[in-house]
């Protein structure tokens, strides 16, 4: 069996370490791991295993020699390094945004659309979050019975805005319960008890940004290019489990019965539905957690052929980590 | 001018206390003030402007003389107390849920459909918190352009589900923060930095008691006895306003601006729409305001005829306290 030689670029982030994490237990075949991070942190060593790793800056040369390089450092990173890394011949699973949309770079969520890896081109890019997350619940739906439109409002953690911003969530919780002043530096407005419209920059169609993304990566993978979507994305003082009330129209009349049989067959997901207890998934539930859970499917009272379902998941796992380390594990 | 001798009862919950104080303060002509309250309470004095108010317990005879009961003690009170404050002759206000769809008793916002206080019966109720913030908001629209459809996901804080729930959420965040154990008593599920569907019962159509209470209420209070509406009512982790997204199907195709004009001259209502600053109302704008706070208006890029709103409301005053005092305000 070929061992690989991969590299990770953003290794310090909360979705690098949830990465490192996932290789260190997975059984891909690593014969080397070079681990990237901003300069600031050059130097400083990571346990992998019994190994120490040594945290790098990136540079041009960086790659040589790299089977695998997965970027989850932003969008600029991504602009300036995946380049590099294409150039010196490594397949490049980018977490950023940057490359989603593009027409020749396969948007992929292995349970999904895995099988757009059968040949796939050198650069491969991974969804946001939340589409993520909402496709692994909808996407066996509409393999069965087409949808028409898609009503979505999102409760999103803070881990979405980085490890930072998980960080600040309790320390500003804790000065709030002290009654005493916090000056934070992740998030627009206050945080501690209060929920906010997601700050992404806005659009000319009064979307956000991350609205925007969920319904563009969404029409892509699910290869329906006008699918009817309206989005709300919300942050809510929750630390890394996204949840979403998700109302979904089909062309015709499915039971909830039926929706629930076929999300109950489907990879990586659970469902979560003690409808005689009122016990369906919650943030706590999901945290540190591989599969999404589904719970409350329901049929929609306004709406012949629609249904309300509740989707959450852990945004740094199948939301970002899992997803990109599950498609470095179908390529080798 | 006349003066009127007023009972609460319920005045030490959440919303009672938020009741005597807007009593303080308005210029409602009391000549009596009586405060009921659980046998636990009876004796406290509450200091009510420079005099000192002492809590009694209810009685068949605790109404003699009272011209206008507002009861918030929850539906068992009101069903044991409200016919013998009806007896002796009271006008009564209920803030429960127990009343509020019988036909003879009207429904009322004041700002929304007060003309039914014209020549009013001596039962009148108060909608729950979620049906008032929202109909603040939709009613003027419906007035102009009729709905065909409503799909709403709440975000829900602890003080709808009283005082006690308040203090649990912060003394659960509180420990939380330590690592400590913590054994609440207000709430099914764990709440620091945790949110979960409402926990209301569950009802025949899959929709718990508190969805299933805002789309009869609306229905009631729009004279629209089948609006088709989705509603899925959340938990979140936040004091004491209420947030909601909410997409509003109309019947006609109408503009975000059309429908921001008249938002903006609707009374009781503000709107906060700083789309450059990407800053629209949040929990923290709406606590301890009278006003609803509306926001982020915008065409539903999914429907020609939707618009998206994002509506926040301080759940103890408008959407409790505020309206009954409001009611009260409205028929001396």
């Amino acid at each position: 069996m070929s061992k690989y030689r991969v590299a990770l670029v953003g290794a310090t982030g909360a979705v690098g370490r949830e990465v490192v994490r996932l290789l260190e237990s997975c059984s891909f075949p690593l014969a080397e791991l070079h681990l990237f991070a901003s300069p600031s942190s050059a130097g400083k060593k990571i346990l992998f295993r019994t190994e120490e790793l040594t945290l790098q800056t990136l540079s041009e040369d960086s790659f040589t020699g790299i089977d695998f390089a997965l970027f989850g450092a932003g969008k600029e990173v991504s602009r300036q390094f995946v380049p590099h890394a294409l150039k010196a011949g490594a397949t490049v699973i980018d977490k950023s945004s940057l490359f989603r949309l593009q027409p020749d770079v396969p948007l992929i969520i292995p349970e999904v659309n895995g099988h757009l890896l059968n040949n796939p081109p050198r650069l491969l890019a991974a969804p946001g979050c939340v589409t993520t997350l909402l496709l692994m619940a909808i996407a066996p739906l509409h393999r069965k019975w087409p949808m028409e439109r898609l009503v979505i409002s999102t409760y999103q953690s803070a881990s979405g805005a980085g490890a930072k911003a998980m960080e600040e969530l309790t320390q500003e919780t804790a000065a709030f319960l002290k009654g005493a002043p916090f000056q934070g530096t992740s998030m627009p407005h206050p945080y501690a008890f209060n929920l906010f419209l997601h700050d992404a920059p806005m659009t000319a169609s009064s979307y956000n940004d991350e609205e925007e993304k969920v319904i563009r990566e969404t029409r892509k993978i699910l290869e329906v290019a006008d699918l009817p979507m309206a989005v709300t994305c919300v942050r809510v003082p929750v630390l890394r489990a996204h949840s979403m009330a998700v109302n979904v129209q089909f062309r015709e009349s499915v039971t909830a019965d039926e929706a629930a049989a076929v999300l109950r067959a489907s990879p990586g997901l659970r469902l979560i539905e003690e409808w005689g207890n009122n016990r369906f998934p919650m943030p706590i539930d999901a945290s540190g957690g591989e599969d999404v859970l589904v719970g409350r499917i329901r049929r929609d009272l306004s709406h012949p052929h629609a249904l309300d379902l509740w989707i959450v998941g852990d945004q740094l796992l199948k939301g970002a980590a899992l997803n990109a380390v599950q498609i470095l594990e179908r390529l080798k």
